[in-house]
């Protein structure tokens, strides 16, 4: 396993691979390795000759006053998980190498699936990811990169991304991982006190209560959406926001229709914003 | 030659000749060709084993009420053209493909290099011309790409853009092609009445009447400019800009640098909207 953190060298490395008729399997994460990233980084083992797992904690997306500064980060730790995972090249360049001097160029995806939910929260955060996701692409070039359906809305955009501006790479969506209590793994579960961890899972019980009421024919999604955020609140959570919506658009559905739905809720526990999701049909 | 519609089989191409080892070569233009284009071709025979010609007349770079509906197009004249020159393949999408129903992914470089000049007088153009060099640079994947400097703005955008987003290709800024009378080749040429055309190479004399003083230790920009535009006017253009900036930031020069300056110039003739810039030092 080796650390690249020289654009250009990464960049030759990946297209030297390709080139030797390698497949190239990418996990993009922002460090502070937990099962969920593992996960993927073992499916992209799996499916890649060559398996990159980039670690950059990406300024753009975080808002004024949000979490850059604290954002947790333990590169040591991170290597040896992911030596565990037999990762080839582990991508960790410097913010001045991915942002230099005089950067001005931004990738946006733009309207609804950017614009509401997390988006309405924090406005330029979409715009950052996708940023550097093309960039992270560009430079990776890989075949197949994978992410978690953790951030549901994250993961859309950059379908989306992706297929819009024609990125040669198959975007891979895995399956939350989560503790033994239903929590979503996440960097950000850090940030909660023993007591705020173990309140922690009332979201993820929630998202389950609502997904169980949808199931069995409850059709008032505004109804069901506010009581789910009562719920939280009455937890001790601020939600951003509990939504019923179409699966693939990110719209609100138009009625029971037969396009898969999505439950997605983002709340503040203390000073860390969990978000969570669960996919019906 | 072979003429590719479909955007997965262009890719699929360009991506099997460079797994073959194959240096890949790009000129995209919005077809209607002239010998401007022709010696874009000529040079990326010479670099690339693959020539890749696009040709998309592409809508999101013309704003409202701008020429998008009658830009010149000749398939069969451009199609024996690029025969000439060799081209190996030339990809011409259908709009609907480029930017399928529900597409909504846009690259903006941000800043003074696209909202100045050329950027003022048509707000949304960069906007739409790096969304679809993005683009056409994903699907092609080429090694070097060639773009002629008339619109030498354009070509820095361009320049910012596939360095700010890590696209690995060459950018390469090929000289302008002039008719005899100095005229700079155009496609939008072809608006141009007869009587119009006799005029239209004042637009190069003016441009080289600032450089010659510039050249002089003249030193006053805007006397120089404006006297320019007036020049313009007499010969009955409608000057947008005449302007003299630094060559490779497109700001006001800050004195008399050591900096490499650039004279650019855009100014309506009858239907036909003409640029035309001259490098100095």
């Amino acid at each position: 396993m080796q650390t690249i953190t020289d654009i250009k060298e990464m960049q030759a490395r990946c297209l030297a691979a390709r080139a030797a008729g390698q497949t190239v399997a990418f996990v993009p994460t922002m460090g502070y390795l937990h099962e969920g990233h593992l996960s993927l980084l073992r499916e992209g083992r799996r499916r890649g000759d060559l398996l990159v797992l980039s670690i950059f904690v990406n300024p753009t997306q975080f808002g004024q006053g949000e979490d850059l500064g604290r954002y947790p980060r333990d590169f040591d730790r991170d290597q040896a998980m992911a030596a565990e995972c037999n990762v080839d090249l582990i991508f960790y360049p410097d913010t001045a190498a991915v942002y230099p001097h005089g950067y001005v160029t931004y990738v946006n995806v733009e309207g609804p699936l950017t614009t509401t939910l997390k988006g309405a929260c924090r406005p330029t955060h979409f715009r950052g990811v996708t940023t550097v996701v093309a960039k992270l692409l560009n430079i990776v070039l890989p075949h197949v990169a994978l992410f978690g359906r953790k951030d549901f809305q994250q993961l859309a955009v950059i379908r989306r991304m992706t297929a819009d501006l024609n990125l040669p790479v198959e975007i891979v969506g895995m399956p939350i991982v989560r503790e033994d209590d239903g929590l979503a793994m996440s960097s950000r579960n850090q940030y909660l006190t023993a007591q705020e961890r173990q309140r922690a899972p009332v979201l993820y019980r929630t998202l389950c209560e609502v997904a169980a009421r949808l199931r069995n024919g409850e059709s008032c999604f505004t109804a069901l959406e506010s009581g789910a955020a009562q719920t939280l609140r009455n937890s001790g959570f601020e939600p951003d926001y509990v939504a019923i919506r179409n699966a693939l658009t990110l719209e609100v559905p138009a009625g029971t229709g037969t396009a898969p739905q999505v439950v997605l809720a983002a709340a503040r526990l203390g000073k860390a914003r969990l978000i969570d999701n669960m996919i019906l049909n």
